[in-house]
């Protein structure tokens, strides 16, 4: 079974960075990937201190991306706040950084051109992620998200770009995004040594939102645990991040949450 | 500009199959796409000389498919089903007979076995489809479908399946469910005279139901523009069909949606 980490949003109603680290020590949950809102609230360096001193693994930073913008002054932004990203990635000893790369700028119907500058965004960073150390995880999100969040829409497309960009890029794999696709074991193998994050929630029949509805690992119907094997027979030696934006959970006790996710967790093995 | 079809789901709460064929031929749109459920209320034999009278080419019947299911007597069940389908395809003289593929069976979470029950079951029908010169569309639903309605997820997946099961199939492609799709380009070109038929309607954001909240053309992100020219580079030489499952367009005066169609397929070109 590989060792479980939580992602600070599945319990962001309710706690902070601070909660979430005496939270994985009390359940015994080895990881942790928080997001940037609540480090900042936190502060970096008392952040990666408390996360240190608890001895948790960071299996990733949430997130960088973002890329598109409707002008040069909006990619510039982009892109210096992704360096200030893979800084706090650095000092918090994250396995990665995980990029949702962007959606469609306001008012633009050119996908490809997004695409575009997606690849741009990326290859800015690039030279300063290498540098600090941090593997910059290109994490495809489902399609139902291109307009507005991500035009990284395949597992496919984000081996395409770690392909074309080289050293220091990985994808991150979070089953809610990927589970529908016909090439999903195809794409983990060829993925190998580049998988830099797996991500597991669940897809609930009937999903009622395209953002805050994902399932509790174990309610829905995406086969979690053949995602896992699929990304252990491709070499994955790292933690199973679980990540859930779902209203409902967000407003349960975070402890009960955490409970349950250590039992689906190990239900799935 | 490619001849405009309306897909009778376009206006269903509003009006029955002989009113949208009175309402095509009032409008000056020269195509239909009946839903088997207004065929079915209407006659099929009533329904096909309207539709002959008022000189309309039917773009298509809606809809073949739902193949998964949890036993052997529902696959046959669904297996009949679809043999009338292609049948009432045939008396109305529909360019093809669409297929929603289906989803997984109630409990699965076996995917892969859900998409060879989806082969099985085209295979099944292709010889009565061949005999009765009705084309097998095979419509990929967006993956955001993929758990309840259509295990086929991509435009490739829908090639392949058509490579496999030969002579009477084609592919009908929505915009709506493929316009994220990083080889929607390849695609097109590979599927070439296998395109047999052409949907549009458009991603609205945000878009706040996985079903009923599609977009008049034009009220959203997809270039349809581009779409349109994509398919006509392949060769395809038929209709653009307006299939729009919209709560809001539902609850609209049919007459004026009609015009709206128009105007907007105008202005796409």
């Amino acid at each position: 079974m590989r060792p479980l980490s939580l992602n600070t949003v599945t319990v962001k109603e309710r706690w902070g960075l601070s909660e979430c680290i005496e939270g994985c020590a009390r359940h015994g949950i080895p990881g942790i990937s928080p997001w940037r809102d609540v480090l900042a609230a936190m502060g970096v360096d008392a952040a990666a201190k408390k996360i240190r001193d608890a001895g948790l693994t960071v299996s990733g930073l949430c997130r960088g991306g973002m890329f598109p913008a409707a002008d040069a002054a909006g990619r510039a932004a982009a892109i210096e706040d992704n360096r200030r990203a893979i800084a706090e990635a650095h000092t918090i000893g994250a396995a990665c950084l995980v990029m949702v790369c962007g959606g469609l700028p306001p008012g633009s119907r050119d996908l490809p051109g997004a695409r575009q500058m997606v690849a741009d965004g990326l290859a800015a960073i690039l030279p300063d992620a290498r540098a600090a150390g941090v593997t910059i995880a290109l994490e495809p999100l489902h399609p139902m998200t291109c307009a507005d969040r991500s035009v990284l829409s395949t597992f496919a497309q984000a081996l395409d770009l770690c392909d074309a960009l080289g050293a220091g890029t990985g994808v991150a794999v979070d089953a809610y995004h990927v589970w529908w696709d016909p090439n999903l074991a195809r794409d983990m193998a060829r993925a190998g040594s580049r998988i830099a994050g797996l991500h597991i929630c669940d897809w609930l029949v009937p999903t009622t939102d395209l953002v805050f509805d994902r399932g509790m690992p174990g309610d829905g119907v995406i086969d979690l645990a053949g995602f896992i094997a699929l990304a252990e027979s491709a070499g994955y030696g790292g933690l199973v991040e679980v990540e859930l934006l779902s209203r409902r959970w967000w407003a349960e006790d975070p402890d009960h949450v955490l409970r349950l996710m250590k039992e689906r967790h190990a239900a799935i093995g």
